[in-house]
Order: C-alpha cells, then structure tokens, then sequence
C-alpha cells in the first residue's frame, strides 16, 4: 500500500459506487416520478418491499429522510415515542423527530444488552404513560427500533428478540418503527433473510449507500396506504425528484451484493483482534463497526489522522468501521499504522469498559456526529 | 369531620381562593395590558422580578404557558435540551417543548439524588454531544431544572447544588431555565429566600397557583430582554390577556403567604409517618408531596377513594399532596379513612422501595397526569 | 369632562370591569377545571353553547386561543385556508394559523362587500384547489369567516349571507369556523339572536372582553367530539387554568348585557356624522368601528393624541372604536377635540374612499397591530 | 410520427437525461458529501454560484427543497413573507412556506403584469405591516420573487423590473429570494446572462431538472453564511446525500446547453400560434409555457389525451409545456391531433381571456397540481 494513501475507516458510507452501478445509472430506464413513477425506482420499490416482507415501499434520498417519512406519519402533538438510547433518531437526525415529526422522545435504556431494549422496558413505558387516561396526558404512539444499533457498535438484534419486543409495543397500542440503515449486516450476521428481522414493524427504513455501496438512496416500506402518505410526505420534505431511476439503478446492482457483507464483518473481527493484540479497549465487533475506549477521544483521532489512519466518534467512543473499499491489505496496514500510535501514548485508561447502556446510574450519551 | 366529605389530596391546585384574595380581584386596579400595560400586572411581575432575583418578569395564565415561553425563547430547530428524568417540561406538557419550542430533550438521570443532577452528568451531556462540532450536530442549548421536582416526591435543590449545576451549564454554554413551579416550597423547606436558589438561571418560572393558592397565574422571569421577547410569544400562544389585573391581584395576596407552605410540609410529614406505621411504603417527603409505591396503582387509588380519601398518580407512584385547604383534622381523618384500605388490600409487596432514577437498568418513567 | 383626561376610542377591549362583575368574580364557586370542572366555566360554557347554538363550549383566555384551538383542530399539514382579506387569523395573530396551527392561508378578496366574500368565490377557491387531486396537492380543507370583521371596519354579515357562504364551503367540503370576536356586535345591529349567524359553522370563537367588557376571556363552541379536543390543545398551548370560574364570572355577568351594544353601535353613528360634518373621510360604521381615511396615519394619530382622543390603526385606516366606558359626552367631547386638529392639517386628500377589497388591482393589506 | 406515441406537453420535468449527462454521471468523480464534500457536487455548486453571481451555492435534491431552505433561513415564528399570487412557494409546496418555514404568507396581486409585482405594491405591504411596531405585529421579513412565473404562463420580470422591486424589498428591510426554477428560461428569452436577474437578491434558486433536462437536482445560492446554514437545513429536511457527485455530473452537462431553451421558446410561439389559428384562446408566451383558457378544464384535458397530446393544469388554465424531448415534428402532429379535438367540442367561451391578477374583485386562484 501506498504510505501516503490514507485507511478511511471513518464509516461505509464513503464507498464509492462500482463500475457496475455506474453502468447502470448510465442506461437506466427513467421517467418522471411525480407526475407517473419512474420504473427503475418501482423496481428498486418493489424489490425492497419484498426483501423487507411488506407492501409496498418508497425511495428516498437518504436515511434521515426515510425515518422522518416514518415518524411524521405516526407521530401528532402530544404524542410520545420510546426509541433506544443513542439511536439515530434521537442524536443524529437534528432533532427532527422533535420538532419536525411532532413526538416527545422517551429515550429507553438498553437493558436487553447493547442497543437492544425488552419487551419488559416496552411495557412498562408504554403502560406507565397510557394509564391514567388523562386528557391532558402525553400519549405513547410509536416504538422505533433500530437494527444493527449503530451509536452502540453495530450491535445486533436477532428475529424473536425483535419480534418479541416488536409485539409487546403492538400489544401495547404503539406503532413500530424499524430503523434498519443497517439491517441487511443485521441479516448477515445473523445468516437469516432481512424479512425475517421486520416481523411486527409498520414501518421499515434501509439504505442502499452504506455497505451496500450505493451513492445515494434509502428506502422507506410499509402498507400500500402508508406508502400513498409518505410520497406526499416526502414531497414536502423536497424529496419528490424527477427521473430518479438514474440512482434507483444502482440501489438495484446494491442488492444483488448484500452477502458481501460479511466479507467486511470478518475484517472488522480481524481488526478488532488486532486491536486488543496491540493494547487497545475494544468491544468486540457483531458487525462492521469497531468501537473503542478511549481516554482522550479527540486526541486519538488526530493521533490515527496522523499515522494514516482515519477513524470517527460516536457515543463517546472511536469508531472504525469496515466497507466495501477496504480490504484485508487495508486492515493490515492499519493496524501497522495504528500499532505506531500505541495505546499508552493516548494515555487509555485500564479500566474495564462498562457495557454500554448499563453504567450503573448515568445513561450513555451518544455525542452527536454526522457519521451516519 | 363529616365523613361523607372527601379529602382531596390529589394535588395543591386543588386550592380555592381566599377571601382577601377574592376581595383583591374585586377591588383591582385594571387596564388593557395587551395596548398598555395593566398596572396590577405589572406590580405583580415586578414583586416576583424581584423576590426572584430578576431583572423583569411577565404574568401568563399557567405554568406550562411560562415554561413553554421560556424553552421558545432559548430553543430552536437542531438543538437539544437537558432535563432531569420526570420533568414537568418532558413528560406533563403534552411534548410541546419537543413539538413546539422545536427542542430535542436529552433526559438526565438523577444521579444527584431523588429529582437532582450532578454538574458532571450535565457537562457529560453537554461536551459529549458538542465535542464534534459536525456541521450536521444537534447542538445542546439548554438545561431545564425543576426545583421542587414534582414526579420526584416534591424533592428539594439546594442552593449550592443547583448553583454548581448551573454553573456547570453555563460553562458548557448552555441556557440554564429554572422550572420553579414550587420553588416557593423548595425556598421555605430550606429557610432561604427564592432568589437563593436561582442563581446561575437565565429564566425562572413560578406558580401562584400550587400552594400559594390563587385561583389562576404564573409568572416568568429573566432579563429585559428576554420578557419582550416573552410577551410576543405569549401572544402567540393566546395568552394576552386585556384586564388580567384581576388576577394578579389574587397573585399579590398569595406572595403575602409564602411561609405557609411549612404548614403543608408539616402535614405532610405526619400523613407520611402515618401511612408508614400503617405499613406503607413511603417516601419520606421533603416538602408537601408524599409518595407511596403500590402494587396496583389504580386499585389502590381507588380504594382510597371509595373510603374517602382523593390520591392522584405520578411516575408510577400514588400520590398525596397537602395544601392551604387541608388540615390537621383533614390528615388525621384521612389516616383513619386510608387505615380501612391497609396496604395488604392493595398488594403492595415487601420489597424495599427503589430510589428514584437509581433503578439498576430502567430510568423510572413518569406516567402522564393533569395533576400539574 | 375634564379636559385633561383623554378619550380612550382605540379599542372596545379597554373596558374595565363593572362593579356587578367585581362582585361576581368575588362570589365566584370554583374548582380545579385541570382535575375535575370548573362549575362557573361550565355554566359559562353552556349559556355561550346555548346562544351559539353548539353542543358544546369551552372558556379560553383570549380570542386569539380560541381561534387558534379552532384551526389546529382542522387543519394539518398540507392543507389550507380560506379566509377573507386582513381577517384576524391572517393579520393579528402572529401567523399562528400557518406557523402553529400549519395551515397555508388563501386570502379571498371583499367581493360580497366590505368584510365579506360570496359564496361564488369560496367555491371557485375551494373548487380550483381540489379539483386536480394529485398527491402532492395543497388540499383546501376550511374557511375561515369573520362577523363582525374587523379590520373592514366592524361590518357586519347578515343571516342570509353567512348561511349561503358556509353552505358554498362544506359543498365544497370545507370546515367551517366563524371568528366571532364581535359576533354580539353583528347580532345586535341585524336584531336577530346570534345562533342566527352560526348556521353551518363547525366551531365558533366569541369574546367576552370586548364590547361585552368582562376583563379577561373568550369561549369556543363546537361540537362534543371538537370541545375534547380542544380542551387538550388549550392545556398544550398553556390555557388550561385552574379555578378560571372567577373570570368565568365576569362574562357570566357581560352576557347579561348584550343588547347594551346597540348604545355602542348608536355612539359610533353619531361620531361618524360629526367627523363628516368636520369634513373627514369616513366609513359609514355600522356597529360599533369608526374607519377615517387619512392621508398620513401616523400623523394624524398622533394629533389626535395631543388634542385628548386616542386612536388606532388598522387596515391603512385610522380607527375609532366606541364602548362601554364611553357615552354622548365623551363623544361629543371627542369631536371637539378632534375639530382643533381639522381634515386639512393631517392632509386628508379630496378623492372618495376606495372600497374595502374593491380597489383595482391591489388588495387592502391590514396592518398589524395588536388593537384587536 | 408515430400516432399511437402521444405527445407529452405536461411539463419541461418530463425530460429524459441525454447520453452526454448519463456519460458524464458514470464517470463522475465522488466522495462523501456528508463528511467531505463531494468534488462534482463543489464543481456544480461554484459554478452556479458563478453564473448567478453569488459567493457560494449549494445542491438539493430538489427546487421545492431549495426554495424551503432559503425560507427556512430567513423567517421565523411571528413574520411574514410577500410573494406574487400564484407563486410556487404559495401553492405547489404543500405549504411547507407557512407551517414548515414558519412564515404567513401575503400574497400580491400581479399589478406589474402578468407573473409580475411592483416595487409600489411591495413598498404598500411591507409599510403598512410594519409600520405600527406594536410587539405583537406580524413582521414583514421576505419577499420571494419567481422569473419565470410558473403559473401565470412561464412569464419573464426584465433585469430592470426585478431589481427595482429587490430594491424596495430591501429598503423596507426584507430579505429577497428568487425562485428561479426557470431562470435559465427567463434568461435566454431576455438575452442576457442569468446572473442580470438576480441584483439585490440574498438567495437564488434553480433547477437542473426542468428545461435543462438533468434528471435530478437544483442548486441554492447566497452567501457563504447562508450556504452553511443552508448545508444544515439540508440534512435536517433529510437532502444530505452522500456521493451526490452522480448527479451533479449531469447538472453540469446541462448547464453546458442554456441557450437551447431558446427553440423551447420557439416552439412554443409556433404551438400557440398554431392554437390560435385553430381558434383557441391562447395567452402569447414569453417562454415555454402555453396556457389556454377553456371552459372545461378536466373535459379538455381528457380530450387532448384522448387525442394523443398529454397536457397539464395550472391556475385553472390548460398547461402546455416545449421542453428538449419535443421538436417541430411533435408540435406539428400536436397541433394536428388536438385540432381534431377543436375549441368547439370544449365549448371555450368567446370572451376575451382576464389578465392574470387583474380580474375585477376575484383574484386567480392558482389550481394545486404537482406539475412542477
């Protein structure tokens, strides 16, 4: 590897696009989607509502977008919902759920392990609120999910955890939402097909430019009715673009590659091992995203900078992430890079690290950053 | 007492005004204070400006319309705010700080005690989701503080704790709102003036209608500046009363009374000491507010009502507050009324009562009532 | 009189209270209206139902709440309103119609005269809007009237004409809601009861604190299912008081007195034919508004200020308004007063008053101020 | 031509990307717009911010995101903006202008002509609005200019006109955004560069998508504070694509071919000529907009479809659009087929056709349509 060439491990969305997606984008078939629907966008919509198991589903130009589509459709004034701690929704989407979807967050503890909540947390949210009946009380409308957890590692959740504590909002009279921009790694970690992780779930958001490669596009599904909402939805969010198949396109070659993804899960296993090997506080990887402990955050990361090696923030942690433009080459010159920074000299701590979620009376903080 | 006459313990809004207070608002001094100003209203807003430590201070009909003017006038959209688990303004608003001062609410635990953040967790809070700096960052803009905190069991912020947190707030350049709907009972429990326990606060809103006992009206207070700013909104939200004088007089009456509270903190003692020698599970109280940790919260609130005693609910809890309107004779009858129910009868079990927000993995949520 | 003392004509909202209403404020029964009822506002309500000719009633401390409720009741986003040139909701109160209540106005031009619209035009704007049922339409889904509007100059809209308007909307699908700040005005000049101006209204707003002149409060009325509702958004918007029965009252008492309005109406006629023989540009008023069409309005305001006769502005016109703290004598006064500072001085030009709404090519754009 | 092939003069959007853009969007190089900025997507944005003349610019996915961006900028709760009736940003946006920007709109009448306003009518209204100062004005903060208008048929304002009409916007102390859809259109028609019409605005927008056939994407333009506000509003509202460079590509082709628009022009001086002939009332356009006065829009509509030309409705006039996609041979069987059709069979009225915006009292309500 060329010295001078930096290691962007900062997260997969830098991927850029394959030659078989610009191939594609060059000779997609288009028309206007506001006025018909473009037929490469229905065909990315349709493929994406049957890998999810639902209706139907509708492009979006980002994640962000697509979880608001969501939320805006669920959620009114006075309303609340229940999202786990750090989820993207809450920390990294400015508040729009707030202020822009109308809910009042409750922000769960992962006491089902890391960025996972119980059915039991689900309950007793959502029956402690709705209880007294009050007309004047804040009423829980909507549970949002979120598959792999990204803020909590890319951590993942398995179907019957996500379908039980999908039905015990159901039962509970909340609409589910699943934030899943990472749920096709939640599928192949887990060796299962993605439709087997959306069960309960009204709404479901993924996107198409993380590992999966992409340029630009998400996808929000659900029932033929909420898809009628969120195109309108989506119009007033100044998402309502012309001849879009030119990026539909590329989500659809996107799709034929999802299994490729645990080609990035091993590196970042092998990364992670490095890692520990070299002195470093790392939680163990489920995905493709490496967190690690760090004394002085900012410090590390200009540190790593330096040495070559480009790493993010999320909750307080350093993250590395592992994509499609990286490989085994990649990690291994990383891990050279990094092993010249040392651990020692960011003065990490040797403490052991608290689970996340569980430090005994103050809930993880997820600082705010535009990773995705 | 004539035992077909309920106690009504619910709330201390439960109050009816005085007769000095009735003869007060006959007798008031008015004007159109939307073109002019109303002299009765200003005198009003200029005893609290000053009892608060303030510079200025606006009358508004409720203390949610007060709170709420104050988040409007610090929030915007992309900004979160920090507020202690249980807040008024989180989860007894109807979610309009979220929906309509356009914050993102980031819930701090109590990790300072029943209803108390430590300055730590706020400068936690605040650099770890301001550390980055990201363009695309929800930005902390404030920290809003409830003195007494309400879901908490009316529990009390001393001055040097509430002054080390918002001075830690105000370092991390967050706004700093005091919730002070029961600030006059924190200042009496404590033996100390209200401005004592403001200090460090940008805004401060105060209830004339809890246990001060009039009929209608809160006040906000801050800087010159911030009650212009404050009156505009209020008129946006229709709160721009014409001859609110007639009020305010009944507020001028109640200010006279603040000392009384300790009478309500007495009883409150003694229902509690009551209740625990009757075998119930009670939080000692610091102020009026006497909580109890039921089995079953409904059913026992209404057996208590069956056997003539009203108990409201909050943050799972049962809830009993004294006020202006009940007395020795009113404690000791509802004892004797409680004591036909017995906490066998409800269930309540042996277990020792969790402290608040110190649950080992679930922040307790606070249910939703009107009972302000 | 004594000549020191200014007349106050700039608005019917500076009356101050009456002795019988002091007294009934004094004797008020109240509650808590948060927890249970109040027993005054509920008989309030009732008796405005009554008149109305609604279901049902709920107390607001402003006009402008009640409006606000009313709209935010119906409208949601991507929808819009109807409403005649410089109505209230567009004009005077701080764009919450669009910004709170999310609705985007259509302002319909005078084409039924002064203050009022026709049925033709509601339905060309209602039937244009829909007729296209794309997705991504703006969707019409009310219209707002005004009786007696104000900023046209307290004109007044007959029986007839409201039926036929408010038939023409919901034809055309549309709610209805009818601002009726001085709807007692309206009903008094046409002589007929005012549940004879609500026909086909779904929500109706009346004030108590104008012409009526009870201090503080205003009252929306609809049906059963809008008043629920509205009683949850008046508690978001921070209306919801607690003992308000004492207010309450005091309308109880201005109901009592409506035809009172009819001197009101009588004095403006009389000033209105002093100020032509003065030689003025005068609107002929017909209830209880005075428009002058001066040539330079501020300072012609401020003139009559310095002879002893306050006015306001409104709609580019300068506005005298009479009331209950007003009789012959000061009117009489008033246009003395006024005749030291004579048409000529302020520049009032020769040319006859264009009509409201009528001008050629460019819409009456109302001023804002907060005269109500 | 192929008679089965109907004709699609619903709107310039309908445009297919030429080879040159598909070329040019595989090739594009890309990186992360979200952590870096993506090289195509600066090269786009400066070179738009060139042409028009402004310091920075920024892409969108969309004019009706571009256009709430730079609403969103400028106003807040309690303010106004002015905008020509019929404006995109008043009727064709879901009216994000009012409940998501937070602004009340005004509309103006059309008094310098079609599509056009006058610097007098913007004087009027941002005088008399804030000429009282009262604190609880509505205050006048905008004024949102559009060239061409849309809907009054693609009508071009001359440099002198728009900046005359900027410069009493901003000596009234409004903010000026140009809704330059169609600038480009504007441009050409005049002979002059696109950045002749932009003096005295604060922000521009324009789109790539429309007569310059990209198939996705417009630009906003301002200063270099206003793009970095811009570039958080952006994420907020969900636009922050990543490797956007894909589409910028395309943009930048299209901007390589402004002055083909001049045969849309012309094609459009041949159709309505054509129209005409055949008996039809047709306004003459100024650009590639042809608009016809029917008497049955819907009727009309199906009949032209019938016929094989597809065409759209807007401000309750019949829509015909020549974008790049149509030639003389297309217009000529287009003129063919709907003559089959004929003005009689729709029973088009004989009356002369209204000016837009001058109709005696009624102003033209612009029909809700997604046309773009």
């Amino acid at each position: 590897m060329d010295p001078a060439e930096p290691i962007d491990l900062r997260s997969d969305t830098v991927t850029a696009p394959t030659p078989a997606m610009r191939k594609a984008m060059a000779d997609a078939e288009v028309a206007d989607d506001v006025l018909d629907r473009d037929p490469t966008m229905r065909e990315l919509e349709e493929r994406v509502a049957g890998l999810l198991g639902a209706t139907d589903a509708l492009w979006t130009p980002t994640g962000s977008m697509a979880n608001l589509i969501a939320l805006m459709s669920r959620l009114g004034r006075g309303e609340s919902f229940l999202a786990p701690l750090g989820a993207h929704v809450l920390d990294f989407e400015l508040g729009t759920a707030a202020w822009l979807a109308g809910g009042m967050p409750r922000p769960l503890p992962h006491d089902g392990g890391p960025g996972k909540v119980t059915p039991h947390a689900v309950r007793r949210a959502a029956v402690d609120t709705a209880d007294h009946g009050s007309y004047a009380a804040l009423r829980p409308a909507l549970l949002c999910l979120e598959n792999t957890h990204n803020s909590a590692g890319g951590t993942v959740t398995a179907p019957e955890e996500h379908a039980s504590v999908a039905a015990a909002a159901r039962a509970a009279r909340l609409s589910v939402h699943l934030d899943g921009a990472r749920l096709w790694n939640a599928a192949v970690a887990l060796g299962v097909p993605p439709g087997a992780l959306t069960v309960g779930a009204d709404t479901v958001a993924v996107c198409l430019s993380k590992g999966l490669g992409a340029p630009v596009g998400s996808v929000v599904a659900g029932s033929a009715e909420f898809t009628e909402q969120a195109r309108r939805l989506r119009k007033m969010l100044g998402g309502g673009v012309r001849q879009g198949g030119v990026m539909a396109a590329a989500g659809l070659v996107a799709l034929e590659d999802v299994d490729r993804l645990a080609e990035d899960h091993a590196l970042a296993t092998t990364l992670a091992a490095g890692l520990r090997e070299r002195g470093w506080r790392v939680r163990e990887p489920q995905t493709n995203i490496v967190l690690l402990d760090v004394a002085d955050l900012r410090g590390t990361i200009a540190a790593f900078r330096e040495a070559g090696v480009r790493a993010g923030a999320i909750a307080g942690k350093l993250r590395l992430m592992t994509h499609r433009d990286v490989s085994d080459r990649h990690i291994a010159a990383a891990l050279e890079r990094i092993g010249e920074v040392g651990p020692a000299s960011t003065g990490s701590p040797g403490a052991p690290p608290a689970q996340f979620g569980r430090s005994r009376d103050v809930p993880e903080q997820a600082p705010r950053t535009a990773l995705g």
